[in-house]
């Protein structure tokens, strides 16, 4: 089909994926050229696949920029599984871990980490209604922490965190789902980056981790084989069968950025697609309220409130009929989320802008 | 491209999938029908994959006639991760765990359990080469089993069960990873089936689990969520992002199962398919030696070693060049392994067995 028949799909995730990665993706389905098998039909031992896979992770490596001592490996289960395993694997006898309880996804992260051994908040947002990210100078660690979890972006209350702090020995470790990939970062700060594919990087159903080869030397052991990063790292993401599909579109999306510039040109491009919504926002005279303060913005997930929950209902039916889907808001908090990630073109945040004055200049 | 362009793939998983599955994902990559958005790109909240989500789980529990009482949910991270799972869900203090050493599988799935807790060989058949399957007659059973863990396929080894124990109270819990959907069964004597789905039902990515409520009654409390069936059972395996596109290509393949006269016919067809290659290999007069004992020959898998490993090379080589990818066998075990699945189609193992007849005549 044309992409005209395309839709604006603002969906928090799975979201949007760049039109010619999915042609791609298209042409090659039945074969993979000179092949004859889909990239779904492959052995994950073929040398045909070995290649593919370790170009994905030349590609990243450049994208990222990750220095060396450095493992990326290719995981299974979302970052659900993660906030589960960072704690299996690095949460030590005798030590705690400390959490910043951000939102959402910091706080679920949190809660798996409790089943595992014993956490400290270093911050939260709650008692400030998760409206924005903390400063490095507001951590409250325990002595000898185990590491600090963050979560960079809250996709459900669309804050995000701009900042590479540095802890020193003290391991950071940061679920990068929602905005990896989105702006350059310094991997050299953090002991562990996580991040499902599904928001920036490709489909659901893989998940992405930048492991520092000295956190895997502190790790537990005699853990369950599939639950330990060392098997991962030890068998090149190999050691079962990988979602073979999903790394090849991870692939063909690194290679589409790097293609476009790589991160600087993405962060670019993500800051003026923001700015466009923001100032609709901050130009409406009150109409539309900004959940974030502005320091915390995430250039990923822009959430906001209308007057009324009747005037959100009736701006995500209006905009729904514009072509405009997936902008209705987190059932646990409401209003509208415009999630906006690499993929999503400038056209349809201006489309999206545009709408915005229309409907606060009508209904105002 | 055309299907002409299409070789003979006979890999082990990730494996041959029905070519109207893959024509129809072609067409709908950049748009699912009058959706706007690809596959890859739609929110799991959506209701247009609920629809997807609900279709595929009402033809798979048409396809395996599922009883009342069992609950079907999707997982990721394939048959190993539910190695570990089985034991941490349902291996019970002061209770054993009784296994089935099989084979390579069997034997995986054994060693995560005894991470977990207490476990007891029922049956092994290392001291014969892995050649067979054990008759229910030959368990041994501890007091008390916390459940029995079968392997229905060794697709290493290439022998496979076929019957449907029926074990009174203690759960029967299956591997079938490898056999799922290739012939009917009577899920009514399980208690837990649980399949990578990269064999006989899609992509490698999402791993299906037929498991009954009763079972999830005795289940340990308090695990890591994404590590506990219940999550799963209680949330329609939505509780966080599921592999949105690997369901999608399952929801295909049963609905091309149901298409093609569902499990009775592709055991039909299995059946012949692999007479025509085991027939070959026994009036070969002793130049393919099976490594099965004829009652426990796979369907799915077939293993024969030739005279010499520098036949066994030539005879890779040659049907490769004459089209045919995949035959070599695991690295473990070494010899020929063919692997034809539900989707690999009759005509293929016609020429296979032409092949061998060929070969064998020109090197004997």
């Amino acid at each position: 089909m044309s992409s005209e028949a395309r839709i604006l799909n603002f969906s928090a995730g799975p979201a949007v994926l760049p039109e010619p990665v999915l042609t791609q993706l298209q042409a090659e389905m039945l074969s993979l050229p000179g092949v004859g098998m889909s990239i779904l039909e492959i052995s994950h031992r073929s040398a045909v696949f070995e290649r593919i896979l370790e170009q994905t992770l030349t590609d990243l490596k450049q994208l990222l920029n990750v220095p060396s001592g450095y493992q990326l490996i290719f995981l299974q289960g979302g970052a659900s599984l993660q906030f589960s395993m960072v704690p299996m694997n690095f949460l030590l006898p005798d030590t705690q871990a400390a959490y910043i309880d951000s939102g959402s996804w910091g706080r679920k992260a949190m809660c798996e980490a409790k089943r595992e051994g014993a956490i400290s908040v270093a911050w939260s947002g709650k008692s400030e209604g998760y409206k924005r990210m903390p400063k490095q100078s507001e951590m409250v660690l325990p002595e000898n922490p185990a590491y600090l979890h963050i979560t960079s972006n809250e996709t459900i209350e669309g804050i995000e965190l701009f900042d590479d702090w540095d802890l020193g020995d003290t391991p950071l470790i940061c679920d990068a789902s929602s905005d990896i990939l989105s702006r350059p970062l310094d991997v050299s700060k953090y002991s562990l980056i996580y991040a499902g594919a599904q928001k920036n990087m490709g489909p659901a159903g893989v998940t992405l981790a930048i492991v520092k080869e000295e956190l895997l030397t502190r790790g537990k052991r005699g853990l369950h084989t599939m639950l330990d990063y060392s098997t991962y790292v030890e068998n090149n993401s190999l050691y079962n069968t990988p979602p073979v599909f999903s790394i090849r579109v991870v692939g063909l999306v690194a290679r589409w950025m790097l293609d476009n510039g790589g991160l600087a040109a993405m962060a670019d491009l993500n800051q003026r697609k923001a700015e466009l919504i923001y100032q609709a926002l901050d130009q409406s005279e009150g109409f539309y309220r900004g959940h974030a303060d502005k320091d915390s913005r995430s250039r990923m997930n822009l959430t906001f409130r209308l007057p009324s929950e009747e005037l959100e209902a009736e701006f995500v039916k209006m905009a729904s009929a514009s072509g405009m889907d997936g902008l209705k808001g987190h059932r646990s908090v409401g209003g509208i989320r415009a999630s906006i990630y690499n993929a999503f073109p400038l056209t349809g945040v201006e489309v999206l802008a545009s709408f915005m004055r229309d409907f606060a200049r009508q209904k105002a």
